[in-house]
């Protein structure tokens, strides 16, 4: 990747209205970061909406200097080392921020996610699970979190262990977590989807979860209370096509209420080592490095392009309510290639949000 | 049932060389247990061994009085309120001793059985699962042996629990079971396929297990050790096609290791009476009562008379290692009803052991 294409991505992609999705769609259409820099205005007059804040090349020049400073530097979606598994999910990161021992992305990995305020007993259980697992030569990658996170990073920081953090690379959350954190950039790997700087908020944490659960063949969850966001991680998994593995406890015991339930609805158990390497061995295969398989496909045809009508008739078919975008696809009666532009217009003017499952509603 | 046909039923059974499949060959081919008596000794001379002790008139009346005089009474196969589910497997006791309310063999049932050295915490489990269970409408079905079986006899006892015994009904075993057996035979019902005054033996504890898990639609396994008879009353239930449940433990509890690895192999994961009764209710309809389904058919057609020459063919397929009935009859080219005579003609005679699964073996 050129230095000024990175510069573009980084633009792009700290630009205001443009996520993961729009980004993937504008460089669909576009062909380069550089090429969807200069498209953004016009498209987001034709959305009807304010301009979007471009993020400036002097933002991003400071950016790049200061994950260089960290020792760190950028994996670019579709590009070089990007996780290939990580890139087959629709929302993956167009860009990471990596510290640390990037061989580790190439190997073997096992989510392993779990309670904050677990017991010891499940903690130590977690820790020596990822020791043994580390030892079949499988990473453990966690979220750096309180509890099981911290249990399994510290468990697999021997034979390699990736943490993924909510925040920027130079933030240290939760505050206990420095050493390890550091550990890990040393001997293991930290991503972070968000520049450095970036203080965690409540909604960075379910874009966490998706890049540890897209990043893994398999989640495993130690200890989860139900509705946590360890479950949630386990969904992403499960829609990905991911396997979901749990670790069962004692109906007397309020925090194995999560993993039974996940075991209910499918998931397998597992008690060691042993029985998580055997629920890997199939996927162990869809492990592979972004430079063997470029999974990153254009989904957008760039031809196709629709008039006022057309763009009014997408328009009507939106509300408030999240609808999915084939369901406006169909009703719309134009090309989808169409329709996904007007939705990119739209977005770029800060009129339509985003949802779960492809659904798409206006502001 | 006429008097006279109870007696020679008890006979029959009581005989020696004659169990449960030996029986119902017996009554398939001759029509009574009276006709098979009298057939008994020319089939024993032709299998070429001893003519079996068979039990007198005077033995039958004796047990019979015993179990009059304890206020219980028989269940004959294919007869009556025998239990329609359990006269389904092939080896379903012909006649069982009852005492107590016997319209609990016609209620929605769940076999629920454990270790008898199960933790204070799972004993506590099973009895509130039980009582649950039997608001529900739902009789509790287990052993009567210590730990897991008390407990789930005790949760049940108000609404309706069926304990199966390995020894005669006037016998309590384990002694500090005493209490609770007399208290089921009075508000809840006792089993016993072994006649008055039998003391229990290691060999008896399989044949209970049979029964349990085959008068139930589900047998749920609360905590077990590996290798325990629990697991054993489970793979009955499953080979009868009968669901399996399990209640989950830590990995951490050696004694969650048999659910959790029954789990593993397809049981339902179950954590309270609600996870139990979502996985009875496709099996509801199967508890029927013998009165209603006469489930027991003749498997050996009488017509089918075998040669001299046939028999010895038969018995040289035979060896000391169990083999397939199905195999014997393929290699034989006999009709199956033929085979199935000289097997009990031999059988009869002393010299062929029946083994799981269909399997036969010269002695």
């Amino acid at each position: 990747m050129s230095g000024a294409d990175l510069l573009a991505r980084i633009r792009l992609i700290r630009s205001q209205s443009i996520g993961p999705v729009t980004f993937r769609q504008l460089l669909a259409r576009f062909g380069s970061a550089e090429a969807a820099l200069q498209a953004v205005p016009d498209l987001a007059a034709r959305g009807g909406g304010r301009m979007p804040a471009l993020c400036s090349e002097e933002q991003a020049e400071r950016e790049r200097a200061r994950v260089e400073a960290l020792g760190g530097r950028y994996l670019s979606l579709g590009q070089g080392l990007y996780p290939s598994l990580l890139a087959e999910s629709d929302n993956a990161p167009p860009l990471l921020t990596a510290i640390g021992d990037l061989s580790l992305l190439e190997r073997p990995s096992v989510a392993m996610v779990g309670a904050r305020n677990a017991s010891a007993a499940a903690c130590r259980f977690a820790r020596g699970l990822a020791h043994d697992l580390g030892r079949e030569g499988v990473v453990v990658v966690s979220g750096l979190a309180r509890g099981i996170d911290a249990a399994a990073h510290e468990g697999g920081l021997a034979t390699g262990t990736i943490g993924v953090i909510a925040g920027g690379l130079d933030i240290f959350y939760p505050p206990e977590n420095e050493r390890l954190q550091r550990e890990m950039a040393a001997k293991g790997l930290v991503l972070a989807e968000m520049p450095p700087g970036t203080e965690p908020r409540a909604r960075h944490f379910p874009y966490r979860n998706r890049i540890i659960a897209g990043l893994c063949p398999a989640t495993l969850v130690v200890e989860a209370a139900p509705r946590s966001g360890s479950l949630i991680t386990a969904r992403l998994a499960a829609e990905m096509g991911r396997e979901v593995l749990a670790v069962p406890g004692s109906p007397l015991d309020p925090r194995a209420q999560g993993c039974n339930g996940l075991i209910r609805d499918g998931a397998t158990l597992v008690q060691n080592a042993a029985e998580v390497m055997e629920a890997l061995r199939p996927g162990l295969g869809g492990v592979r490095s972004g430079r063997d398989l470029f999974s990153y496909s254009p989904e957008v045809p760039a031809s196709v392009e629709p008039d006022g009508a057309e763009r009014a008739r997408v328009e009507e078919l939106l509300g408030p309510s999240p609808a999915p975008v084939d369901e406006i696809v169909r009703l719309s009666g134009l090309e989808p290639g169409a329709v996904q532009l007007v939705l990119l217009e739209l977005d770029l003017a800060g009129r339509l949000d985003r949802h779960a499952g492809g659904k798409v509603s206006l502001r």
